[in-house]
C-alpha cells in the first residue's frame, strides 16, 4: 500500500491518494470520521480556532461498500479559510516553520498561505490513510495506540498492556493518569497565557504483529520503515524504540532481554529492544516514542529576515494557535504507525 | 545511488553493489582503505580479537580508476573465520540478537554462523559504500563528521564547527575531549572486566548541504531520508535532529531558531532544529544524534529457550566480544549519513 | 515525476495524483482541456454516443497559476452514466475485456459498472498528467507528436520530420495522408454496421532528447521505461522501437545506422534503431509504434461463461459503442510517451 | 525480488546480486551451469571464438545449500579477454552498438573494451538470476519455455503446448521444426560467409500464472512488468503480446477470445490476448514474441565519426563475431520472463 497526500491549507482540497488496497475490506467511514475528529481536538478547551467538517469524500476504489483494489482517493474539502490573515507571512518567514525552506525548495512558488502543504491540517489525510491501515490490521489481529507520554517534562505512566493503552483512545486528553493530564493542561495553558507554545511526547504500541518481519537491509528493516512513517508527521524530531536514548546509560546485562517461554510461546522477559532485534520482529510489542518540538506558531515578536530586501526585521505572527500539538498528534502518530506496521505485513 | 548491501561473517565474502555512481570520479580506494581501518578499530586495546585485511576489491564500475556509471560491487573476502564456535548458538538464540527472528523469519534457513548476515561485520561494506556517497559529497562541498558523544552515561564537549568536528577523524577513539574519552574508556574496561558490555551515543554533522533540499513528504522528508539509513546500522535504537528529545521540555521562544542575516545568507542564529525545517534541508547544518544499544554479545549466563525442544535453558556466549562498539560505529554513522546526504541530493 | 491514476467509469470521479512536479511551471490548463477534447474525440461521427465536458478541476499543487513543487491532484467528475445498463455483465464476463480477471483478482469486489476502473475512460486523466509532461519537456526543448499509422490493414504515409508529425495534432482524425484517412474511416463504419470493430497502430516520434539518457540495465533502460508507461494504455498488445518487427528480416548491413556529422553534431544517417543504442539515447529523434486491438466492445453475441453458476452462455452487449479507438488514443500514446520522456530526463 | 546486474566484459568479473529471495529454496546451482551453457551456445558451430567456462560462484545468501532470505550475490569471473584488441574502437563507436551512446553517458569515462557493459557478456548473470527465478516458479507450477520463432524471415513452428515448447530446451538450435532450423542455419552461415549478420525472433510463453495477476495501473500490469525485463535483454527492439502486431489488421469479432468452460475451469477458447486482459492474467498461458535485431558487430566496413577530431571517418571491426544471437537468446528471454513472471506473484 502507498499513500500521497495532496493538498495546501487554504486550496480547495486535502486528501490522499492510496495504491495497493487490498480489495474487499469493507471501509467503516464512521471510524475515519471518529479519527479524524480525535485529531481535529474539537471538544478540547486547548484546540485551535479554526474548525472544519473534516468531511471526508470517497472518489474512487470502492463499491458496494468495499475496496475494489483499485486506487482510493479520499478527499476532504477546505472551508474555513482566512486566506487574508497570511500575506504578512508571505515574504518574511516564521522561524521554524517550513516558510523559508519551502521558499527556497520551491523557487519562491509557495503557497505560503497558512503553511500550505508544510499545514498542520496535512494531518489529517495522514489520519484517513490509516485508518483503512488499521481496518486491514484488525483482521490479521493487529492494534495499535498511543498516549501523551510527556508534555513539557511532565511525564504520565507507563502502560502494562496494549489493552491499557487502547482505553485512552476515547479520552479528549489521550493519558493514563487524569492527574498528570491535568498538570500537562495546567503547562499548556500557562504558555498559551504567554503567548508561547510547549513540545512533548507520544510513546506508541503496535501489538500482534507476528516475529519475522523486516530484514537487517536497508529499506526493509523495521525500525527504519516506522521512523521514515514517523518523521513524516509535521513536528516529529526523535524516534526511539524501546529504551531508546536510555540505552546509552545501560549495559548489555541490563539492556539485553532475555528469552523466555509463555504458553508455549517464545516471548521475552522486557521488551527493551521494543519489539525489534536486527531489524526484524521478535514477536514483542513493537513499542516507540516519538518526540514533537513545540509548537513554531508563537504569538511573541520573533526575528526573520526579510526575503525581498534580505535584511533583518521582526514578526508578529496574529491569529490563534494551538500552543501545544501533543494531544491531537496522537491519533496521527497511530495512523503513521499503522501504515508502517500494514507495510511490513505486506513485505 | 542505490545500494545492496550481502554477505555473511562466516560466508566466503562480504560486500556491496552500487548502482547510480555518477561516471567521472576519481575512486580514492586508500581513502576507502583508511575509513575501513577506522571501523575495524584495530589499533585500540578495546577491539575484538577478530583481525580482517578487509582489503576491498572492485568488480566492476570502474576503468581507468574512474567510474564509468555502470554498477559497482566491491567485494571484501572474508579469512578469519571460526566457524566451529557458534554451532552452540544454532537453536539456542542469544538474547537481543538478531539470530531468533531471523530464525524465524528464514523458516530456519539462517546462516547463523558469527551472526551471519546480521553481524557487525556487515558494516564493513556499508563504510565502503558512504566512501564513494563521502568523494561524491566533497565535489559538492559537503562533508560529514561525527564524534562519540556518550558512552555509558559520560558525555564529551559538543563541537562549535564542522571544521573541529572533522579534526576528531583521525584519533583511535574519536572525542573532542579526550579527558572524557579516558573516561569512557574506562567504563568500556570496568563492563568487560565483569563480562559486560555498554552503549553510547554519536552525534554527526552534515555541513555544507544547500538549502531547499527534502520534502515535508513521507518519502522525501530529510529526517525520514537520515533515518532510514541510520536505523538501518546495526544497534542503532534512537535517532535524534538537533535539540531531539530535549524539545519535549522546552517552549517554543526556546527552540525557535531566529532568522538572521550572516555575510548576505540567511542563516539562523541557533539550531535546535538540526538544519530541517518542514522536512527541508535550510541551509544550516544537518545535526543528528543516534543512540546504540550495548553490545548485545556478553559473557554473563543468559535464559534463553531451546527452539527444538521448546524449553527454556541458559546460554554463555564464549570467545571474546566486544564490550562496546560505539568508537567503531563513528565511520559507520558518517557513511550512512553520506549515503542518506547524497541520495537528498539527487532527488 | 510519479503519477497515480485513480477512478471508475461510473464513480463519482476519475483523476490522477502528481508527484514530483517541479515548482514554477506556469500551468496551462487550456492546452489540458485541448488535448482532451483531442481524446474525447467529440467532434467525429466515429465516436461513442457517451458525451463528457471532462473539465478537469485542479485541488493543489498549484497556486497563483504555477505549480508548487507539492503533488497535484486532477479530478474530472462523472456526469453522464447510466449505470442500470451494466447489470447485465456483472457475472457474465465479457470476452476480451478486463472483466473476468479484474473479477478474479478482486475476488468479486470489482465495480463492473462500464468497465470501472479498467474503462477506457480512465485514458482522460492519462492524458492530463501527461499534458503536464508536455508542458515541461517543451521547456527543454523536446516535443512529441503522433498520428494513426494504420487501421485494419491501411497504412497512413511515413512522417518526414517531426515538424510534419506535430501538424496532425489538429486534426479531427490524425494521419498524414487524410485519402488514406477517409479509407480507414470507411473500414471503421464498415465494421460498425456490422456490429464489430477494428484494430490499429499508432506511430509516435519524440524529438529533442538529448544523447546519454537511459542505461543498458533493467529499469533505467529507454525502450523499457517508454514500454511500460505504453503497455499501460488499454489495448496497446505490442511496442516496437524503430524498424521493430522488421529488424527480423533483415541482416546486419542494412540495419545497422551509420554515424554521419550534421551541423557539427553527431546524428545517424537512418533512425532504425529509432533513437536509442544499447538502452540509451543517441541524439536521434525515439520512435516507436503501437499496436492496438480491435475494441472489445461488439454488438455481436459472443460466448462467455456464468460466473454464479459456472456454465457457459452466451453475452451481448447492448447500447453504442466505439468501433475503432486508435484515433482517440493518439493523445493518449501521446501522454504516455511524454510521462516516459520526462521520466528518463529526470533519471 | 530485485536484481542488479554489475559488470564489464573485459573487467575482472561480471554478476548480479538478488535482493528478496524467500529463504529455504535449494538452489540448484548445476541447472544454473546448464542454463549457462545454453546461452554460451559452445557446442554450435556458429558461436562466437571467446569461450569462458562461466562457473557461477555463490559469495552470499546461500547456506548448506538452501537460501538464507539474504541477498545473493553470483560472480562470474573472466578470463579470456583479449582488451588489445579494442583500442580502436575506442573513439570511433561502432554503428548500432552502444559506443557512442554510452560514450556520451559517462561524459568519456566507458568502458570501451568489448563492449563494457552493453556487452552481450551481461547476459550471463542475468542468465544466472533467471535460474534462481524459475526454480522459485517450478515450486509454484509455472513454467517458461521458449523458442527461435524466426530467423530472417524463415518461421518455426507454431507451439500448440507448453509441454511441446519444453522440449526444445535440450536441443542446440531451439526449434520446433528441425527443417526449418536447418534453412535459418544456412542463413545464418550465409550471412557470415558476406560477414553480415541476421536478425530474428523468439516466442515465449509461460504457463501456470494463477488468473488475476498484474492490474491494469502503471508498473503494475502484466505486460509493462514482461515488456520492462524484455527491453533489457540487449538486441531487443520489439514485443508483442498474444497476436501482437496482427491485431492491426484484424476485427473484434475475431480478435476477441470466448470464454469456455474446460476440466471445471473458465478458460478461453482462443488465446489472442496472450493470457492477458485488462493488464490482469486470465489464467491462459502468458504468450509474447520479442524481436531481435541483427548483430551490429559485422565484418564490413562501415561509417563512422571519429569523437576526437569530429569528422567522418570509416571503421572494420576485427575479430570473429557471431552473425546471429538468435539462438543464445532463448534462455535469455527465459531468465527475463522468468524474472518478470515471479515479480508478478509477488506483487
Amino acid at each position: 500500500m502507498r499513500h500521497v497526500i495532496f493538498g495546501e491549507s487554504h486550496g480547495s482540497a486535502i486528501g490522499v491518494t492510496l495504491e495497493g488496497v487490498p480489495a474487499g475490506l469493507e471501509l467503516d467511514l464512521e471510524e475515519m470520521q471518529r479519527q479524524l475528529a480525535r485529531r481535529a481536538g474539537g471538544h478540547s478547551a486547548l484546540s485551535t480556532a479554526r474548525k472544519e467538517a473534516d468531511r471526508v469524500e470517497v472518489l474512487s476504489g470502492v463499491f458496494d461498500g468495499k475496496t475494489t483494489g483499485t486506487p482510493l482517493c479520499l478527499v476532504i474539502r477546505n472551508s474555513d479559510q482566512h486566506s487574508g490573515d497570511y500575506e504578512s507571512i508571505r515574504y518574511t518567514p516564521r522561524p521554524s516553520h517550513g516558510d523559508y525552506a519551502g521558499f527556497i525548495k520551491s523557487r519562491g512558488c509557495i503557497d505560503y498561505r497558512g503553511g500550505g502543504h508544510f499545514s498542520g491540517r496535512l494531518t489529517a489525510p495522514l489520519v484517513a490513510a490509516g485508518t483503512v491501515a488499521r481496518q486491514l490490521l484488525r483482521q490479521r489481529g493487529v492494534t495499535v495506540s498511543a498516549h501523551i507520554s510527556s508534555i513539557y517534562g511532565i511525564r504520565d505512566a507507563s502502560p502494562q498492556s496494549a489493552a491499557e493503552l487502547l482505553s485512552v483512545a476515547d479520552k479528549d486528553f489521550p493519558v493514563l493518569d487524569d492527574e498528570r493530564g491535568r498538570e500537562m493542561q495546567q503547562a499548556i495553558l500557562d504558555a498559551r497565557k504567554e503567548g508561547d507554545s510547549v513540545g512533548g511526547a507520544v510513546e506508541c504500541l503496535v501489538d500482534g504483529l507476528p516475529a519475522g518481519l523486516g530484514a537487517p537491509d536497508f529499506g526493509c528493516n523495521v525500525e527504519g520503515v516506522f521512523s521514515q512513517h514517523l518523521f513524516a508527521v509535521p513536528g516529529v524530531k526523535a524516534v526511539e524504540f524501546g529504551a531508546g536514548v536510555a540505552f546509552a546509560l545501560m549495559r548489555g546485562s541490563e539492556a539485553n532481554d532475555p528469552f523466555v517461554v509463555e504458553d508455549g510461546q517464545v516471548r521475552t522477559e522486557t521488551n527493551n529492544a521494543g519489539g525489534v532485534n536486527g531489524g526484524i520482529t521478535n514477536g514483542m510489542p513493537v513499542t516507540f516514542e516519538v518526540t514533537l518540538r513545540p509548537t513554531p506558531s508563537i504569538a511573541l515578536p520573533q526575528r526573520t529576515v526579510d526575503l525581498r530586501t534580505g535584511e533583518e526585521t521582526e514578526i508578529e505572527i496574529r491569529g490563534r494557535h494551538d500552543p501545544c500539538i501533543v494531544h491531537r498528534a496522537v491519533p496521527v502518530i497511530e495512523a503513521a504507525a499503522a501504515l508502517a506496521a500494514w507495510e511490513l505485513l505486506g513485505q
